[in-house]
């Protein structure tokens, strides 16, 4: 029986089959209907989570199956002092695989050491959200055609932003890719991405303070939130702020075929007037999210579809 | 592509069809247990009603199809800040259509414009629910055969409630209809209904204070709710309370034909000595409205059944 | 039409079908797969119990229904003040059959005199919670062969423990049927189960106060939480508790065939490292209670699959 708990989880290989098997799914929707009938998906959300729930949700109910479980720890007996491990071998005999989203980095790890059923980790706290970091990947690779020889800026809250640590442990294991890094100097990738994953590899990568100077020349722009919160001083927020945002005039600047995503939700560093751009694919992200996850349903269930 | 936003979206031609479809279900539900296989309805309710959404949810399954989404704001994203137009966006991947409540009137329209699926407006703050109203006319139709050439008492707070309001906008439509309006001077009917709507159509009406004046000459007693914190003093509230509070004896004064109905819930308004009349069709008013909401799903859907 | 309210509310007779039933059940899953397709099961759990609820929701689903309803009551009408009757005549419009947990004992009862479809009490407070002690039954027929010539301990709070009451009328209708009541004196079984029920049926029992003296010559160990608040004096409970934690030196006592039940969900007394121990069965139990559920709904929907 197989997990996931990280996005490197799976080899390059297994990553593409996996996508391979999401692609066929997006062109043959029809195929995969019933693949799942009788089977049942346990969606364990301890903290809320609306986007990450109802794609694994849409994705199971895509594949004919049922779904069950709660959306937040209150609704849970999780109150009553019940430990995770005690709750998935409970869930166990309820269902069938089953996705865990927990406010405690380690927590879908102990699910998934006591599980008789398949547990995906869908986000641990600042530790891991492998299934946003393949629905990622599957964008890319399904928008742009490949997953090496590319140059992607990674906008935002590179410090504590656990979409973007992920993508750069998955890319750099594609060839010849780069990597753009725009934040403020409070927000820098931590050393530990920087030295230990980008220096140790020899990947290619330069740090820039503003959007613009980095967008002419990116395949792929990665954008992600700044709160305002995270800023040593107010002074430094305000004449920054500004650098972040993505409108019609910065995407002047980029090239013709870039692309931008987000793993939303996005609240304004990504203005509304760039949604009708159609290199803005943040929403078709949405549905590869679908399309991904039901290929990981299939696979950890171990369903072949002819 | 199609949305419900007000209960007028519909022509009388168009909600006439709409009713038959609502019939013929009611007659023949197993023609129509697998219309929606393979769909998705999303339940978006920002603030908790159940009995809407129970009612959206068995509608969809009585047509085979399945159910996603969140009961209240607690457990969705929009707590992140997400705006309604990103998480229609988001829920157009997921579903096939929709139905949101929110607090904020104009919200479902909002959702709308930025929907890749038809949305029904599932009621919005004081302003819309036009699946009540649809449910209204259903029932009313139904039982009593007809929506033409009736007399309609509405009785209670006449100048907050949304459903009274809606009704009379949707029965206006119809020929020889006359409204006997039941409720305190603080409460009466506020002018933009009574000249705007009434005056304006000549549509005859009467308004009176005590609910036994007006009951023996009625064909449709629609019934709601008066709180207590509505009146502007204790006097007034305490001298007048029974007035609108239906029991056995008020029903004796009543035409044998006259059906009683309610939007739900109730609270006192109507004695649940009262129930047991044949009469009494509020809860036959619920059933009416799983029916509709059968008939909507279809429609919006464009969904046909031999 | 039938309820279930009470555990006694089947015969001795009707216990032994239901649990054929369940037995054919685990048997062959799949000749019962679709045996309720078409249906819906309402959950409406106005206090949060995710196992009750789940299990309930995946028996349903096992036999091929749909399910709907709320989990809290926060996300249900009751805050608009509607009664539990109009609650239920409302849900009868919406589904074929529910479950419904609710604070206030009695509150299921209620439901049944008003509904016009199955109701199934899943817990009203500190009174019946009749599908846990079917589940407890079928797990000890099923792995003991037997529900009589038993001799059963019963540990922890057994003055305040709503199961182990429940367990205690479900068993004495089985022959030779003999109780150990393990308990600090503070929570001894109270006098109306040991004199109104075990000493007016003759049915033999000794109260001990620690486990370990109990555990060499029991066929069956039923274990319950005992918690701090109940004690009288901090003294008292530090001096006991461990009496009262069920762990491997503690097991080494017990026969080689002794079966350990538990309602679930346990916190601290049972440790973990029993949790291997073949005789611990409290993780069987669970998948038991879907067994039973699933032949319950079946029975109260007079649903029978050839």
């Amino acid at each position: 029986m197989r997990h996931l708990m990280s996005p490197l989880d799976f080899s390059v290989e297994e990553l593409d089959k996996l996508m391979d098997l999401a692609g066929d799914i997006e062109a043959h929707p029809e195929k995969y209907a019933h693949a799942c009938a009788g089977k049942k998906l346990a969606t364990l959300f301890y903290e809320p989570s609306t986007r990450t729930r109802l794609s694994h949700e849409a994705a199971m109910m895509n594949l004919g199956g049922n779904v069950l479980g709660f959306s937040s720890a209150a609704s849970s007996s999780a109150t009553k002092g019940e430990s995770v491990a005690d709750t998935i071998r409970m869930v166990s005999c309820y269902a069938d695989i089953c996705a865990i989203r927990h406010p405690k980095e380690g927590a879908p790890m102990v699910a998934a050491q006591h599980s008789s059923i398949p547990v995906i980790n869908a986000g641990d706290g600042g530790h891991q959200h492998p299934t946003q970091t393949l629905t990622d990947l599957l964008t890319i690779r399904s928008l742009k055609g490949r997953l090496n020889n590319l140059k992607i800026g990674l906008c935002g809250d590179l410090k504590f932003g656990r979409t973007v640590h992920s993508l750069i442990n998955a890319l750099v294991r594609y060839e010849n890719i780069e990597f753009v890094l725009i934040s403020p100097e409070e927000l820098r990738l931590p050393g530990y991405v920087r030295k230990d994953v980008l220096d140790k590899k020899n990947i290619p990568y330069t740090e820039v303070e503003r959007l613009e100077d980095a967008l002419p020349d990116l395949d792929i722009l990665y954008m992600t939130r700044v709160q305002k919160e995270r800023f040593f001083n107010e002074e430094d927020y305000v004449r920054m702020k500004d650098f972040y945002i993505l409108d019609k005039g910065k995407m002047e600047l980029a090239p013709k075929d870039m692309l931008v995503l987000h793993p939303l939700p996005r609240v304004n560093e990504i203005s509304v007037e760039v949604d009708d751009d159609p290199r803005a694919v943040y929403f078709k992200q949405v549905q590869y999210g679908v399309y991904i996850r039901m290929a990981l349903i299939l696979t950890l269930l171990d369903i072949h579809v002819d």
